[in-house]
């Protein structure tokens, strides 16, 4: 683990110890709090914090260590909490830069993240990892970013902007802002032994950080245990209980997943509220959150509160957030309570069952407060590596997305059509007979049945997979994203094709993001000109754009909730049934190409 | 954390993902034991255990890791448990050698220890490191020397054979056989932000290494903190339940200690039977254990018994020997729990309750079965390097322990005397009215008045402290130790002079040890010729002997239990109240050196 802290440990240990003793006085007091102690699982009354510079010097009776510039914040009524920790999250999908990210969720009593960069990853590469290393420093929030361990998702099956090898990965890992490897989603290569996977994992290991799991397969037994004996520490893909307690009997973190679109934490908590074990293995995380969400009801704060309002003590659910997650990045000697010697992140809560946080402070500085950052962040532009990245060889037209109908067909032909499921991840392989015209396969918006098209947008080569979705309904007009897991290439679903080139143009021209049109007009724009996944824009900005997108499918027509959130998973070949990428349709149950008709 | 394994990362998880899945075969299964699952807590009915090379591939239902060439273990009936570890030990107190020591406690299930091998430093300094740490390897035992963080114990007070500063602190900590900081007893110093003593935590931390503790004083407040804040993990010097339950409030791992002569689990153990706590900061521990106590009671089995014994639950006691020791020493990705990608360290039970341990596998291995060692453990004879340690300058004489009265001395003087108590390591400093005969002062046997001699015996000065001793009442003979902590120089107690130079002589000539003297006789000899504190000998013999030196105490007029375990503290001078070095009499309140005479 590298050194988390500012000043030298000798100078810290005897700044730490002359100030505990009260020889030197402390930065700062928080008086008589209630103290949430996730060390022993406790809430202890009338208890003093004293910090000096980064780190807390003492918990008890700090009256000695209070002199006339130690800053003393009364803390009657309110109770004490170490930060909330973040184990699995992906910055990308906010839609926000890190520091932004970081002024949404500080307020909310976050501290540290741990997020797997991968999705800019998958456009841009390592310029993208700098970048992120770079917009993380200096901010009021933690951030440990994890080398993403999967780029592009599935190799061979689609074009993504960047490949990250296990040399790369090797690389990155002597990089001390590097702390772990993101989710190792390709789990049939570690169960079947593939050496470069097993390379990635090794050169983890090898520099003591963590290697991070994504196994979302239901088999508990020879799969999983491969998985965990393969080095994996944690995992936030259960999607029940048993699955979350089969992990952690077998050792692994169990991250208990509650995003925007993923709501886990219902059925997946049961693993500890209807078991009578220890919990130390249980954490909680977010994974995917999107504006809407973080503004309206928080992130970790949020989830703690979910996870206290399904029957869990306060401090077990704040253990989930703090000295669990700590443990899990070995990082618990530095963070994860509040303890002499530790950094002094700590956040005081005025309603503990509501989660409702007052203060953070980071290292000891107040950093938001009343729900407001309380320090100035500075605007940092984003460097130009990581724009203009909508790299098309020419204007898209309709005729782009004519499909032709194979030798032979007659007046129909039986088409694979990928069916969306509102709020899941899956997808169901429907058949459906659609009409030819003039050598041409329609589409059948009226029965339900949309043009869908993945354009590769990074190398220029304009690749594009064709093919029909059903289940998003739209009746006219079109949308596109460039937010299209993972390799987040040009995605278009649409009604109509002229209004289908329109939105692919449009979003070709402002450097990527999220379009609706209707009759050859854009109805929404959301710009996302950092990578076709981010923005500079403030959160609250950021999600009326999305708002306005949202209200815009609704408009051509769709119904579903978030419909943008299930489609840009359509593209991603690690899930089931039917997927479709720049390269074709897939058959994501026996991973393999699929023809379009049959 | 150094690499504990033999082979690579990359070879060794391919290895075990083969193996989970089937397609290589197990080399050991370990079938239907109840599984204690320290990871949750929870004891799991008819579970298998799969082994290939030192690792753990499957714990589940291993059936399809079954093939010809795999060992097959019926476990029905039988607990299985992670091998048991001590996470502050001192190999030196058993008067063993690691291997020997080894041999004795890995058929009580103990399969790996962290010892602080700061006796033997004492002696020879950097030579008994060396050999302590080169005798610890390839043993059925995981040896995990710390580097001694108090040599000499109290700095100018005594001479020891060494003397260990920051600097070669510093110098070890880059070895990758040493794997923490020793106890670091000079807590003044750390409280006090002494430079020299933050150097040396400082050193550690740099390397990701443990700093151990020894904070035996009652405050919890000021003082504690500082201490904790200082980066001090763990300690086991919690003699009061309260103590250690502000240790782990505070995030200090609490180990605590049911040694041979310091028996304070059943105080101690109160902080979580009496506490609704988390227990994951609280371990169990030997400190200093006898031939005696480690073959009639045990090591950790005996230690865990007796914590069930006061009402912990079986697998609760079972984590403070394994996954709670694991975290204090961060090796829990490595160690700790029955779970795949951990060391085959496992130990099968028959009867929970009473921790009788039939089987012990390190690195899948059996390495002890029915209470014996089932390996061959082959003869290394200890280097000299560690030997003839015994240096003075000449044979002793009855005149050397003559005390001169003070200028100016009637009939009689007011002494301070040492007031040894049974079974405490703490004396009380007596006044007592001695007769002065011919200008010298008399000793008095008849009321419980002992000589007392310490003469310094590493550099061949001879010098000599001198004093008097109440408590063990020796009516005659005399009895010498080298076990004389912690400078071990040659301490004599006798009722006649004589003797006492008999009995010192004995051990010049044995290279240490312990010897009891009657009328010019010997009639006792536990030869310790390994730095005067350990020799090469079985478990078995060094008890035997050791029973001898017992009963020739009794012969002596002391019925005092173990009163040379008492007695090899008087020279300690980090006790209170009163002690003597080789420099002379020492206030062990005010730490200053007191006149023999009032």
């Amino acid at each position: 683990m590298e050194n988390l802290h500012e000043s030298s440990f000798v100078n810290r240990t005897m700044l730490l110890a002359d100030v505990a003793m009260g020889r030197k006085k402390a930065d700062l007091v928080i008086r008589g709090v209630r103290l949430v102690n996730v060390n022993t699982g406790e809430i202890l009354p009338d208890t003093d914090i004293a910090v000096a510079g980064e780190c807390i010097a003492l918990v008890g009776d700090a009256s000695h260590t209070i002199g006339e510039s130690t800053v003393v914040v009364d803390g009657a009524g309110l109770y004490a909490a170490p930060g909330f920790m973040d184990g699995h999250i992906h910055v990308e999908s906010s839609m926000m830069t890190p520091r932004e990210y970081a002024r949404t969720v500080v307020p909310r009593g976050t501290t540290a993240i741990w997020p797997d960069p991968h999705e800019i990853a998958n456009v841009v590469g390592e310029a993208g990892l700098r970048f992120m290393i770079e917009d993380s420093r200096d901010l009021p929030l933690r951030i440990f970013n994890l080398m993403p361990s999967c780029v592009p998702a599935v190799s061979g099956f689609e074009d993504a902007g960047a490949e990250l090898d296990s040399a790369v990965t090797a690389r990155f890992m002597e990089n001390p802002e590097i702390f772990g490897l993101g989710e190792m989603m390709n789990f049939p290569g570690v169960l079947s032994g593939d050496e470069e996977v097993h390379r990635k994992l090794a050169s983890t290991a090898a520099k003591g950080k963590t290697v991070t799991g994504h196994y979302s397969m239901p088999e508990t037994g020879a799969g999983l245990n491969a998985y965990i004996a393969s080095g994996i520490s944690c995992c936030h893909e259960s999607v029940r209980a048993e699955d979350a307690l089969a992990k952690m009997r077998l050792g692994m973190y169990a991250q208990i997943r509650e995003g925007s679109a993923w709501r886990d934490l219902h059925e997946v908590i049961r693993c500890v509220t209807e078991q009578n074990i220890d919990t130390s293995f249980a954490c909680l995380i977010s994974d995917d959150t999107h504006p809407n969400t973080l503004l309206e009801l928080g992130h970790l704060d949020h989830i703690v509160r979910r996870a206290i309002s399904e029957g869990l003590s306060p401090v077990t659910a704040i253990q989930m957030v703090t000295i669990n997650t700590a443990r899990c990045y070995g990082v618990e000697r530095d963070m994860g309570s509040v303890s002499p010697g530790k950094l002094a992140d700590i956040v005081l809560i005025s309603d503990l069952a509501a989660v409702k946080v007052e203060k953070v402070y980071k290292g000891g500085r107040l950093v938001a407060e009343g729900g407001q950052l309380a320090i100035d962040l500075e605007a940092r532009p984003c460097p130009d590596s990581v724009k203009n990245t909508m790299r098309l060889p020419k204007r898209l037209t309709a005729a782009d997305f004519a499909i032709e109908a194979p030798a032979g067909a007659g007046a129909s032909v039986k088409a694979r059509v990928i069916r969306a499921i509102e709020a899941k991840v899956g997808t169901l392989a429907e058949v459906r007979d659609l009409a030819v015209e003039n050598g041409f396969v329609k589409a059948d918006p009226e029965a339900g049945v949309n043009r869908f098209a993945v354009i590769e947008r990074h190398k220029g080569t304009g690749q594009t997979g064709k093919g029909f979705v059903s289940g998003l309904s739209l009746k006219r007009g079109a949308v596109a994203s460039t937010v299209a897991h993972d390799a987040h290439n040009l995605m278009i679903v649409g009604a109509d094709e002229e209004d289908m080139a329109v939105a692919g143009n449009a979003l070709a021209d402002c450097g990527g993001g999220m379009a609706a049109v209707l009759d050859g007009k854009l109805i929404a724009l959301v710009p996302l000109p950092v990578a076709g996944l981010m923005c500079e824009e403030p959160c609250e900005d950021i999600d009326r754009k999305v708002r306005g997108l949202d209200a815009a499918w609704k408009t051509l027509g769709c119904d579903m909730i978030s419909p943008y959130m299930t489609t840009a998973l359509l593209s991603l070949a690690v899930l089931p049934e039917l997927r479709l990428t720049n390269k074709g349709l897939i058959d994501t149950v026996n991973y393999q190409f699929t023809d379009l008709f049959i």
